[in-house]
């Protein structure tokens, strides 16, 4: 019958809807069928090396379109995507995660199948994921799978958490309706209560009004529940000084002059320190204060003078009104507001901090080091709209010292801070780059030794044609280790590996890839400037760069001085 | 005081008593304070490149030194390790998982740590590897930890399976009495009850004498519950055909005459199944009856006629003996059977089977097929005491045609069935086969899909001087994938990796390894010979073949027909 479908193809043809194009995992004998119906729902596959690689791709596909599917099969393959499926729960990017699961027949029989425990029981995996995933269901009655995935991945985008769907094999090819497929899932937020968000607008108006110096400080989950826009607005409207943190850094723009550097507690810069720090209103928007995110949990901001917007409850001062999300209420700010009104400080109202490292400039030697290149490619190299992602590591903290041009995504995992995410991640992000908006580079720096967690997933970079500029920042070993623990350990050491052997290894094509080597400052000057082959980004390149970190220890000051192979 | 160590030097000095000498893992900050106390434990450091592979590792080298240890990370490093370990849970491997956890007083605080959901939940983790766990402690209080460590550490190695200790960094280095270590754990079985014992023996016994033809059923668990000596004497005093299963394949001496082949229900060769099905009693050693060891459930014997031996329990006929452990049982019938009075049928008297697949031979072209290939290997170039890795895919099956030399050790993943395994798990057994007898020979047959998700871990091999045989089936994608579904889909290609490069790019010297592509039957014919320097193994090699296999049903008549490039 012309209205009907199968529970496989509701399944794929709502994720279409909700505009994945790409879905990533490795096939395996609990979830063949179900890839079968891929192309029909319009849904190209991508095939990763392996589950922990599509995990940390379909993160940042997601990060770039809002939402991925992430497909694996029962035990063997679930698993091995724990760690990146809880990195996505952790740093609230939704991922829906399909797992190919025995038929309900050998669920209820307790079959010694293959990829199980060999006791019987099939629920424990499910229950692994359990607490990292918003949602939970198992599509074992055609009656309710409609009703059941949509709920599913509903509840997926307004959390921005991953959700988990187990799809039995004898479940894929049941018939179901198909009208439910005319109407899109309902994604609205849910509506604040009047009376209480009346309140609340009071309240923050009131507050706004009365400060002489307030700030914004734009966290995470500004980015995650998708209030950007707002803030933006917010910025321009007020003419308040803004900060971000390390994990909300591109989610202002950083040529508004308005931008006032990344707040890291203790660590900040002094003039970002005392700019924050001495506001007499903090309006913070996605607050997501992990200990990376915080300097070590040493805000030195008040409670008392602090607006709080989460997605899902505001705090003004010590108030908390539950229940209330953020989304509406900013828009109503901005519609409402008198933006003649807020005062300007004379200290908020001077330039924003310079963002340049004191320490740029000091080194006259061909070293590289961490405070000459951040700044530089920052001033140098970056474009509008470059994709970049950092690995947990320097790498992540560099990124703090680069200021970028308009329209920059910045892609990292402050909080979950797994090495080797950002290998994956880059696949997943230049994939969705390449089916929005191709003109857009995507680079990502990874040192060498979180590169060798998820090296392969270059292979699936090079299968697909996606082309991202890639800088290894060669350094023989765990670098950011050595800065928390065992300089000299040699459990600090990884095996040195020809890094320019690794495009053709994993089977780029003679004439498709470049590789890059530099070791000094001016072969790093010279290779990071605009308009040259390397920075067109039309291949896919590796640079690696050999170089060391002194023991400096604040964070935005590290160096990483010494010779470069790029 | 001389008396006192601190908790993480107890728990490494117990490791080195249970004669671990190398340690799997990865550093993260959460660990990294205990690896520093290794040396002093007279215990080496891993250092792989990724948790899951750790894990493979881990197992590869608790099965072949008996027990092992992995270390990981708080969260990112523990969770991507799981579907390592929770592969050592089902096949019954005995792996001590010691996770760097961060300290009780953070997770009394219920900090915003990185490496956590980001809401102050630390026991989430832990949670996860509750059920692929024996036992599962915390070390958070001094007074207890030695009891602790001992009792997960007993636990371990009895259980045949893996236990989680997690270790706080504020209690690595705290001091608790020395003097436990004076005392070896008590790693004795539990005695049977002395009655229940008695009864079992007697009807074992008179069972066995009243049976015309007995056949003996070696089984997996043999292995892991330590009885392959008894199991050896059973079968040498009384001359009973003994047979294998998948998972047991390598347990029993094939240059035994008495050695019948590997028994896999409905699948099995015609003449094993005959010989199987048609006994008055299956003697039956360490039974693990899941899908793929047992021909998909097809198993034709018969409950009445069957004795089980498990580690725990023992069944005859119908009757179940809860408690009773197998080992103590065997012992006692090898002392008090009288092996005169076993019957010995005509049948079970003839010769064994001969192993030379039927079609062997057949093949007079140049094509590699798995009928020419397995038995080839076996005949021909297969050496006493090899240890030789296979992949879950076509080298897990083919192997099975495989006769082996005297005292072979066989590892592969038949129930748990993760691909990628086996590279780690090389990794792991030749580490271990180095510290107990390297005059052994390790080999690693891997299909090029497999091979993928793990191919990093070749590099730890080079930084570790191990010198596997790697031995790389190159059909171009997931052919057993393909043998289950989607023959043509696109989603079992994989991308083409240069093989023969990788041992450069992950850093082996000039001179230190070799590589060689066979791609006919006469090039593997020369290859594979005894005494050549590829069969010396003083090396690190890669050999890839390209092949494909047909489509016949009989697993064990898979065809690898093609070229080859080895």
């Amino acid at each position: 019958m012309a209205d009907e479908t199968t529970i496989v193809l509701y399944l794929f043809k709502r994720l279409h809807q909700l505009g994945i194009r790409s879905v990533h995992g490795v096939p395996g004998d609990y979830n063949l069928v179900a890839l079968d119906n891929l192309p029909e729902a319009g849904l190209d596959w991508v095939g990763n090396c392996n589950e922990l690689n599509a995990g940390y791709a379909a993160d940042g596909y997601a990060r770039i379109k809002g939402i991925s599917a992430l497909i694996t099969t029962f035990g063997v393959g679930e698993l091995s995507a724990l760690a990146g499926v809880a990195g996505a729960y952790s740093e609230r990017v939704p991922v829906v995660h399909i797992v190919g699961v025995p038929s309900t027949l050998s669920q209820k029989s307790g079959a010694l199948l293959h990829h199980t425990l060999g006791n019987g029981d099939f629920s424990v995996f499910a229950n692994m994921s359990r607490n990292i995933s918003e949602v939970l269901v198992t599509l074992n009655d055609p009656t309710i799978a409609a009703r059941d995935i949509d709920r599913a991945l509903k509840a997926c985008y307004i959390s921005a958490r991953p959700v988990y769907i187990a799809l039995p094999t004898d479940m894929v090819l049941k018939k179901i309706p198909s009208r439910g497929l005319d109407t899109p899932i309902d994604l609205s937020l849910p509506i604040n209560d009047v009376e209480t968000e009346t309140d609340v607008l009071e309240s923050v108006t009131k507050i706004i009004y009365e400060a002489n110096n307030a700030i914004i400080l734009v966290d995470a989950c500004a980015i995650r529940h998708r209030v950007v826009e707002e803030v933006r607005q917010l910025i321009d409207k007020s003419q308040l000084p803004a900060f971000a943190t390390p994990m909300s850094k591109g989610a202002i723009d950083e040529t508004n002059p308005r931008f006032g550097g990344v707040y890291i507690g203790d660590i900040s810069r002094p003039d970002v320190k005392q700019a924050v720090e001495s506001a007499d209103l903090v309006i913070s928007i996605g607050a997501l204060k992990s200990d990376f995110n915080s300097g070590g949990f040493t805000y030195r901001t008040h409670t008392k003078t602090t607006i709080e917007f989460h997605s899902d409850h505001i705090k003004v001062g010590y108030a908390t009104y539950p229940g209330i999300g953020m989304k509406s209420v900013l828009q109503k700010l901005l519609a409402t507001l008198d933006f003649n009104k807020i005062r300007h400080s004379e200290s908020a109202k001077s330039d924003p901090p310079a963002l340049v490292n004191e320490e740029y400039g000091k080194f006259s030697g061909e070293e590289v080091t961490h405070s000459f290149f951040w700044p530089f490619i920052g001033k140098n190299w970056l474009q509008e709209k470059d994709v970049i992602i950092t690995e947990t590591g320097t790498a992540n903290f560099g990124i703090l010292e680069t200021r970028f041009p308009k329209g920059v995504t910045s892609i990292s995992q402050v909080l979950w801070g797994s090495i080797g995410y950002s290998v994956g991640a880059c696949q997943g992000a230049a994939l969705a780059v390449k089916e929005s908006d191709p003109s857009r580079r995507v680079i990502l720096i990874v040192g060498d030794g979180s590169f060798q967690l998820t090296a392969q997933e270059v292979s699936t970079m090079i299968r697909h044609g996606l082309k991202p500029i890639i800088v290894l920042i060669n350094n023989d070993g765990y670098t950011i280790e050595r800065m928390i623990h065992g300089e000299d350990a040699s459990y600090n050491d990884i095996q040195s590996w020809k890094h320019t052997k690794i495009l053709e290894t994993f089977g780029a094509k003679e004439g498709e890839y470049e590789n890059y080597v530099v070791k000094t400052r001016k072969e790093v000057e010279e290779l990071f400037s605009k308009g040259n082959t390397f920075s067109k980004a039309d291949k896919i390149q590796v640079k690696q760069r050999e170089s060391y970190i002194d023991t400096k220890h604040r964070i935005y000051n590290l160096y990483c001085v010494g010779t470069i192979l790029m």
